[in-house]
């Protein structure tokens, strides 16, 4: 548990940085070279290297040497126990978009409507839903 | 784009500590005081209130006060925003889990079964299938 914790803290602490999130997606279309990640960012090399540390660290990501290249690849499997932690409060969100898609398409409810009727219109009628 | 981006910097940030991820969690059962979510958590008060300001900053969580008290709820869309952001990678790991599956599977290609017939059983019979 402890361990899934701290790679929990590991993955969403790489996750954080724009720049690590951009190598992931470059990773998505395969292989590459430091020098590949490198160059649609205008950072120095040695910083990119950093980056790849991070996210090396994290296991989201392994290097093979091809001679004297480095190959970075994705290792994805961090990022599905993310998902999976992430997925306990989908049922929230869903929960809140069903209740404000309710809220928007109803008609107002019926005991409102006769409390309406026998008196004039209220300054504040915002407020009474929270009353 | 960047503001979508320096959302995701928070949420991600704000998810790397396992404090806030059990504070997140505790709210999933309904809004709770600062004291409601201090008690589990053998830290300090004011520790406890600093996690939740940076919780609220990534917009993960709300406050409203009732009397002297201040209660907190969870607010779910920049999770939403996280998983559908992970989202992209799944394809990638559920390829990877599905070669493994078929690998797992499979039974030795045909032009390795031809091949073994004109010779006397290896002795290294387990390396066959890597070679």
């Amino acid at each position: 548990m402890v361990k899934y914790s701290q790679s929990l803290d590991s993955t969403f602490g790489a996750l954080a940085d724009p720049t690590r999130r951009a190598i992931l997606a470059s990773l998505l279309l395969g292989e590459a070279s430091i020098s590949d990640l490198a160059s649609p960012h205008r950072i120095s090399l040695p910083a990119v290297m950093k980056h790849v540390r991070v996210l090396q660290q994290a296991g989201l990501l392994s290097q093979k040497k091809v001679g004297r290249t480095r190959f970075c690849q994705l290792a994805p499997s961090p990022l599905q126990a993310a998902e999976d932690w992430i997925a306990q409060y989908r049922r929230f969100w869903e929960d809140t978009l069903d209740s404000l898609e309710r809220f928007l398409q109803q008609d107002p409810p019926p005991e409102k409507q006769k409390e309406k009727k026998p008196w004039p219109p209220r300054k504040h009628s915002r407020n009474t839903r929270s009353n």
